[in-house]
């Protein structure tokens, strides 16, 4: 058989729609005719069943249509049973179809059912990924053309610790951190708040040197449970310092993070903001922790290696990557990836 | 004991050497009595070897000197049975003490005995680190103050993957890749290049599509081994539209690497750019790859945070990371670094 381009479309004549859609699920129907998307019919090109669109081949026709990456996709979904149906207006029914690019079937289904598996968003390895348009499904084709399949959620962030803390107890705001040099030790030992200054300080006598990071320190002051010579502001102000807005973007979503019960600590050694735990009773019988937090701001665009090198360092210590999208007011919307296998 | 601040300098009086430098390995003697760094002076404070400095007990005196983060790391560094030296001309003996903080003496030893086990640079996780100045052994403090320690080597970079192969094999650019319609199947079997179209084209027929990377590409049409109607100057060109500079950079890397007998392959899954392959007999029989390389330009400064990622995720998958840090003449310097427990 073979097709006429029509626009961004490629029209094939009867009995096409009972060959390629009623028995394959490829294209939209136009009666008995049917009309195709220009991945759709490299892909029945590329197989033979189409010989030809306007005397082009496979090789010509994606020589002369900028389909190459979509078409891997597309290709790869095919065969891995799924049928998938380009997202256009009025071909998949009543799903939306900003930001994404296949409306992908349960395995045994297709656009005639009514029912979908994943909506999916194909990029190249270099493009840019803004934090607002982080759709459901994300593929990834790298530039030695090997996909990689991310599943984006909304995740639950909340948890169950919580513990009586003390008021008031001073502080010495030192360079960077904040040293509380006689501190109750259940701010550490429970709350985990801070590092004791010294192994030998985890005693019995109920009091340690805890040392706080700038953004647990600010959290403490602006409750009333440290006092700092300097002020809440002037915490604020040294977290300016050193890392600019970012301080509070960090700040906002660490301490949204203690509102919902849920411990977060440095992220450092994983190269994230925080990793967190939902519930600590006590320091010496801490879990894994579970999550990793990346804060970014809401116009933040990931680049897809940067989300590749998360979420496979999140996979590879068995923790669920989050990124916290934060705007000027401090909302924050929470996104979670993880590798997917279609 | 009591010290004095002389500039930048705590002097102890008699029997100061004896006491500290000949049995412990602190400061640098001054006929019998003895020369401190402030960090020093601020361990000696807190261990309770030193009454004050200028009257100043440990907490005054860490909040009036600026040691806070060094100290922690002399702390850690004595903790684990050290003795140390701060990196001052003339304390050290004949050790350059340019880029780093401290020098450190093998276990049972001390400044007296002219070995060194560690050259060691102090850096808050914030700090920026040049390219140029990773330094044998990094101290990373995070805001939380725990500490990691990584070794920054000189690697060996060669391989023995050597192939005979074709000339004048035909491509096509499409888009950011060029494909191979009929390439003899060597150039993917034995020597790594590419990806095939379609897994059925692996086959016995002897010839099969690849698609190529640019970068690949490029490559290979300066050796004369595909041939693009667009010319390398092509391939060269499209590559710099997406992704600039960059372009040129890994493609430096990536040449030098094969010239060196190591094949290079994407590095995307791993949010690097190349993972490395020694030696390649045939496809079918890949060991696991052996390195990620991260290409940069030597001016390049790394966030210890982005150091900490890339080698948590090099390790977790048991491969070496390794920076290529390139110039504008394509000249090379290689780095790599490993997580270290001293």
């Amino acid at each position: 058989m073979h097709g006429s381009m029509e626009g961004d479309t490629v029209h094939v004549p009867s009995p096409a729609r009972e060959r390629f859609y009623d028995n394959r699920g490829y294209g939209h129907p136009r009666g008995d005719a049917l009309a195709l998307s220009p991945v759709e019919a490299a892909h029945l090109l590329f197989r033979g069943d189409l010989e030809a669109v306007d005397g082009m081949g496979f090789r010509s026709f994606l020589a002369t249509t900028d389909t190459l990456v979509r078409f891997l996709v597309y290709k790869d979904l095919r065969e891995r049973g799924f049928y998938l149906s380009p997202a256009r207006d009025g071909w998949v029914g009543s799903d939306a179809t900003d930001n994404i690019d296949f409306v992908v079937y349960p395995r045994g289904n297709g656009p005639w059912d009514g029912v979908t598996e994943y909506r999916v968003r194909v990029v190249g390895e270099r493009a840019a990924v803004s934090a607002s348009s982080l759709t459901e499904t994300l593929a990834v084709v790298d530039e030695e053309s090997e996909i990689t399949y991310f599943s984006v959620d909304t995740p639950d962030v909340t948890g169950s610790t919580d513990h009586s803390l003390p008021e008031n107890v001073p502080g010495m705001l030192l360079a960077d951190r904040v040293v509380l040099w006689d501190a109750p030790s259940v701010l550490y030992e429970r709350a985990f708040y801070g590092q004791p200054l010294s192994a030998r300080d985890a005693s019995s006598t109920g009091s340690m040197s805890i040392q706080c990071s700038l953004v647990e320190a600010a959290h403490l002051a602006e409750r009333g449970i440290i006092r700092v010579d300097a002020g809440i502001e002037g915490i604020i102000e040294r977290g300016r310092v050193v890392e600019g807005d970012r301080f509070d973007r960090r700040r906002a979503v660490y301490s949204t993070l203690r509102d919902q019960g849920v411990v977060p600590k440095t992220g450092y050694k994983f190269g994230a903001d925080f990793r967190t735990y939902a519930r600590i009773e006590h320091v010496d019988e801490l879990d894994h922790s579970e999550q990793l937090i990346r804060v970014v701001s809401q116009d933040h665009t990931f680049s897809p290696r940067d989300l590749a090198l998360d979420g496979r360092l999140a996979h590879g210590v068995r923790k669920r990557m989050v990124f916290a999208l934060t705007d000027a007011t401090g909302a924050i919307d929470w996104r979670s990836i993880s590798r997917l296998t279609p």
